[in-house]
């Protein structure tokens, strides 16, 4: 049984990590979910593939956190260490589980492949454990109990371990607490977060149950709040009122309340709520926006093409700015962003059509303007990103979507007023 | 003084990533930088803005490690305390450093801002430590010699601590090291990381100096050749050969020993030295083509522009698929890929075209065509990709360079050879 001041350490095994050939993202995915269920993680841990490390380091981390949570070496390889070291710590014998072994046959089965004698080494367990379901791959999870702690193995693999964790981990920490933490995720796009925390310093400096704090992302900022309650009816409705007073304070900065909703996600909800089709004509951006949008399933509905006009004859044959705009104005200018954005028509019929150009190199790396057209109403910024090409190529798409959704809001709530 | 077995421990400092709200990819960079050197590396720790566990944390790295490279903690705020924990436990005391005092001054004032005491305190250094220049901010950073050991103390932003680490780290480990390491990074597509293994398990099984290691990227393999000497003219001397023999056995799948160049940059100068212009059609993977390609600095000369071709009527009004195609085979399928690269005059000439049609998600996800027309030289080629929406989306982007790549190198040797 644990409390709010219980504390999780996560452990990372693989020397892949150490050689710096992956990123650890499974670290970040933990922490931010350990984080979001109210529960506090002082240390991260990453060791290699060697027995000796790997023991000091579990023994280290269980005397110092309540749950150590093992990622990776749980494979068929000799190099796999995390279950048999872990049940050398807890004093636990390995066994034979024979529902974990079935399953690996009935894996392979499937898959048309031979299993060979190394693979069962997977279907090992140590008594007294509690066996997690792998519904992605072949690699069981554990937790085993250890003195009044408990540690969790969980496979390295990005995919599986997200799965194993929200379906298997976050009902095991749930039922072990005396109290649940619930977390729900307010996003925020044109306010930076020191504005934020301004705006909402009073709710910060008086927080207890829920607590509420702010995170920077590019081009958004994030307010998240948590509440710990006896069941999940508890949490919510300390929750609600909160998000109600944010909703108050930011209004339409606000472009979702859901921790799964991204910013591409909720423009594409809007633009299907307006029966809108959007396009892009993108100069610096070179079809990240486009990309973006895409990446949201069931985006089809809305967005049928775009062009990527990197070059002047490219600006004025495919978008039609002017000749005499681009000599006159330049292709980085309020005059030929606004002009990019201009024809709805063709090829195709768009409502929307969003315009990006400026400079991601050179002396005047960094500015951008960005146009809107809603159907006929247009609306071009300005900006000066910082950072390497990439990094203001980023800032632009985020940028981009900030303003169309500005734009489409505008258009829909006078389109309700009149 | 340190030799080969001498060990390198990275330890992050921050309550951001134990939060899970950024990943740690400087972790990643310095573990990779460190591992091209030679030198290894047993533990990675993240630790908060807490001084007892920093503090704590740090003596346990200073026991089992020779050099300790802190990341973080450097800013002007009270929760920064990396240095004053460092400068304790290496009974150092901190003294303000009046060049960088001059540097910080300077800095605020050439971007107009007025800096408040708070700020000078990143010019506070503890005694007989070595100031590291930040050519990309306000923090210097420090190496502390500690008994016969150092901590290396570099600013969080990772802008800031990659310069950092390359101008002023890589020469010092390389001045306190009685070898040094030279490592560079033979980059292979269309072979698969096992077959490349099997390849040259010969040269892996006969290494001793230089040390020869694979690893798998996206739709890439890279193989790491590591050599060490009295100095870089004796190391390059040793990698020379090994480089030579990797080019005879894997010919064109190789498309740099060049740790810094890209695939995306390997073509835009294949496309720059053949004098050929490139567009794409692109519909699954929306732009992510054109981006990459953008992503390169110089790729004015050779992208002008690219459609994203997402809904049927789009592939037909754009790129000219004809109405019986998409009947008849569907959008994705070899015969519309094939007829999305078919037009290089419209609307601007060009001499390369990829085209990208598939399934990103739903019953057939993953299924994909890509094709690439060289000045009329057609080739399509299909694909069963795994995992996410966008997995599979930057896997198909990945392929159709590589076609791209293949197109070109035909074509450009045919031109050679008649």
């Amino acid at each position: 049984m644990f409390n709010k001041n219980n504390t999780v350490e996560i452990l990372c095994v693989g020397t892949e990590i150490l050689l710096g050939n992956i990123v650890n993202t499974n670290a970040a995915f933990l922490a931010e979910e350990i984080a979001k269920m109210g529960l506090s993680s002082y240390y991260q841990t990453v060791v290699g593939d060697n027995a000796q490390r790997l023991e000091d380091t579990l023994k280290l981390a269980l005397s110092r956190s309540d749950i150590v949570i093992l990622c990776g070496g749980l494979g068929p390889t000799e190099d796999d260490l995390t279950k048999e070291i872990a049940s050398k710590v807890a004093k636990k014998e390995l066994f034979m589980h024979e529902e974990s072994r079935k399953r690996l046959e009935e894996f392979f089965e499937k898959r048309g492949h031979k299993p060979t004698e190394n693979n069962f080494k997977q279907a090992l367990i140590p008594k007294d454990s509690i066996v997690l379901t792998n519904n992605n791959g072949t690699a069981p999870g554990v937790i085993i109990p250890y003195e009044d702690k408990y540690m969790i193995l969980l496979p390295g693999p990005p995919v599986e371990l997200k799965a194993m964790f929200n379906e298997s981990v976050v009902p095991f920490l749930r039922k072990i607490s005396p109290v649940i933490f619930v977390s729900r995720t307010v996003k925020l796009v044109s306010v930076g977060e020191s504005r934020a925390e301004t705006m909402i310093k009073d709710l910060i400096d008086a927080q207890t149950n829920p607590t509420i704090a702010t995170y920077a992302k590019t081009g958004e900022v994030h307010i998240r709040v948590t509440a710990s309650g006896k069941n999940e009816k508890e949490c919510d409705s300390l929750i609600k009122p909160v998000i109600r007073e944010l909703q108050k304070r930011f209004g339409n900065n606000i472009y979702t309340t859901h921790d799964e909703v991204s910013l591409e996600k909720s423009i594409v909800d809007l633009l299907l709520s307006g029966g809108l089709k959007v396009t892009a004509v993108e100069s610096c951006t070179a079809g990240m926006v486009a990309s973006r949008l895409v990446n949201v399933p069931g985006a089809s509905e809305v967005f049928k093409y775009s062009f990527v006009t990197y070059c002047d004859e490219a600006k004025r044959k495919l978008a039609g700015v002017r000749k005499s705009t681009l000599d006159k104005h330049t292709a980085v200018s309020r005059e030929t962003a606004e002009e990019m954005v201009k024809n709805l028509d063709a090829p195709l019929k768009s409502d929307v059509c969003v315009g990006v150009t400026g400079y991601a190199d050179g002396e005047d790396a960094g500015h951008v303007f960005i146009a809107c057209n809603v159907r006929g109403n247009i609306e071009v910024r300005e900006f000066n990103f910082f950072g390497s090409r990439l990094n203001v190529r980023e800032s632009a798409t985020t940028q981009a979507l900030v303003l169309m959704r500005d734009c489409v809001l505008k258009y829909l709530s006078n389109l309700a007023l009149s």
